[in-house]
């Protein structure tokens, strides 16, 4: 099987005006599975002072889509890709900017996350997020918040305000009343193309068949060498009210250990779930010293079923992974080498 | 530092009749950290037919509790543990068990899960659970959940008649609206003694801080060498609206994998999620080869703090571990070799 690969190069120079030097590469290849490593297991690693990778969510994107379509997708992960690379550059925390990136997200429609989140069976949107750091093994998830503009900051505030991990429902909704986040009606979340896509999947009576997912995850090395992932979703098109998925869940939508690796997931949920993905592919690293390309790569080919999404990782050595088993995961790549990607295929 | 260890130790002798020649040992001992296992690393494994452990909660019960209630520990884990017995001896299986046991467990007030169940900072009750099936990594779980009698049952609907893994909150509630679970309302869950603690708790304006946390839990391993696990919990007395400790989170406070082992965590909640306790309990049996007591050993003294909490886990070839790093768990194992014990420290 043929899968062609579209790829969009772009190698800054990191010179003291942070010029940019823009190579666009269109390459086509043959990929069973998407596979990208920054630093091949073949050769010698070396410390990167700085990384980032984020993604907009595995699933199936027409390769016929229109190039504005195309065009969207690549310039919305290029602006958010270079946003993070920015803060990391100037000595930003992974933590800070794997929350920054992911605000980003949430507020394009284009992604399933924030503002463009898709619809539940009710016709309402319920948002899930969680974000950790690799230093300190801190974590915080919400989980069915549904008037928070950014849930990747709520869950941010849960790890540094309460002594919990994981708030849900109307008690996340009560948290959020004493942070002074950012708040929204319902409406806000709002787009047509959500919208169409339930009331097409309501016609045929299914659940859990977005064809786009597009949930959000970033995934950062900082200067200090410390890693951090982060996640945010709207879940599934049309799913139960109540549901949640991986994104929320620590372990297997997201996990970040500076001994293992940073990661953050998407895909079928309940598949990241059961097999704990976010944490298993960091216990690999992390215990059986695999490189963080074949640790991903395991763990989709030996644990999951075909076509169940992908994962972005990236261990304290810079090395990234972005591994997906879905025909489409927006995604991205930069690091302090001048390595910067955008690939959708 | 020396800590008594009481033991109470049955041996039922398996014949047709099914007559119990019950012996009660009581032993002093010194041991730094609970750790009780069915077959010890140094003897050679043979394959057990069934085998099973429960637990009622990794915390602080005094060695100066009322005779009284020391007897009632002891005789509400006996009961659990002979019903688990009867229906393994009889062919049944480790799902069926493990929530026939959990149900039990639910009904008797001297547990945190179901009737019993702590209260929350609201002064309401929010109740958790989760089972998984080894054989097919098939597993369901809901979160804050208000009026179901038994939070367990609803954890297994949503693993069979659903596709997804987590329920929470409403949504879970509408869920059981569908399926006829038996339903109660709040004063059901009412008992006097999780009442007091929760005063008490509010004057100190503290959180989590249950000397007797009470999450129960059982792993079973049917005739068929299958192995299945369940949590069952009322959290945290004073908790947070909202608050989904590891109870539900598949990965955290239950796993089961027949090429791993069953597992069902109690503890401090959020150090569970971050460690992703049960999941790497089963990973280091089935990745690293240890041994089932080495393996829950480990991850409780290397990655979880002091005073953390405990497991249960089992293996498909009937060994027990019982670990725990707090003052008192209590528990109990069976297997088909006429091991029958029950422990409190």
């Amino acid at each position: 099987m043929s899968v062609e690969m579209t790829r969009r190069t772009f190698r800054p120079c990191w010179c003291a005006a942070g010029a940019f030097l823009i190579v666009v590469v269109m390459a086509a290849g043959c990929a069973k599975s998407g596979t990208e490593s920054a630093a091949p297991t073949s050769t010698t690693k070396t410390q990167l002072d700085y990384a980032i990778a984020i993604h907009g969510g595995a699933g199936t994107i027409s390769k016929d889509i229109s190039v504005e379509r195309r065009t969207a997708y690549e310039n919305a992960l290029e602006n958010v890709l270079r946003r993070g690379v920015e803060m990391l550059e100037a000595g930003g925390d992974a933590l800070d900017t794997v929350e920054a990136v992911l605000r980003m997200m949430e507020d394009d429609p284009l992604f399933n996350a924030g503002k463009g989140a898709v619809f539940n069976h009710e016709g309402g949107h319920e948002l899930d997020a969680s974000i950790m750091d690799g230093e300190t093994l801190a974590c915080g998830a919400v989980a069915g918040v549904t008037t928070v503009k950014n849930p990747i900051s709520l869950a941010r505030l849960v790890m540094e305000r309460t002594p919990h991990v994981l708030l849900a429902g109307p008690g996340a909704e009560v948290f959020a009343d004493e942070t002074g986040v950012d708040r929204v009606d319902q409406e806000y979340f709002f787009s047509q193309r959500r919208y169409d896509a339930w009331r097409k999947t309501l016609e045929k009576k299914s659940e859990a068949k977005d064809a786009v997912r597009g949930t959000v995850g970033a995934v950062a090395l900082d200067r200090d060498g410390h890693v951090a992932a982060a996640t945010s979703t709207g879940g599934l098109t049309n799913k139960r009210f109540g549901r949640i998925g991986d994104s929320p869940v620590i372990g297997a939508g997201t996990y970040a250990s500076d001994a293992g690796c940073a990661i953050s997931a998407t895909g079928k949920g309940e598949e990241f779930i059961r097999n704990a993905v976010a944490f298993q592919v960091s216990m690999l690293v992390e215990l059986q010293g695999l490189d963080v390309e074949s640790a991903a790569r395991q763990v989709l080919e030996s644990r999951l079923e075909p076509e169940s999404g992908g994962v972005i990782a990236l261990t304290t050595d810079g090395s990234i992974a972005m591994t997906f088993n879905t025909q489409a995961m927006p995604r991205a790549a930069a690091d302090s080498t001048g390595r910067f990607e955008v690939l959708i295929w």
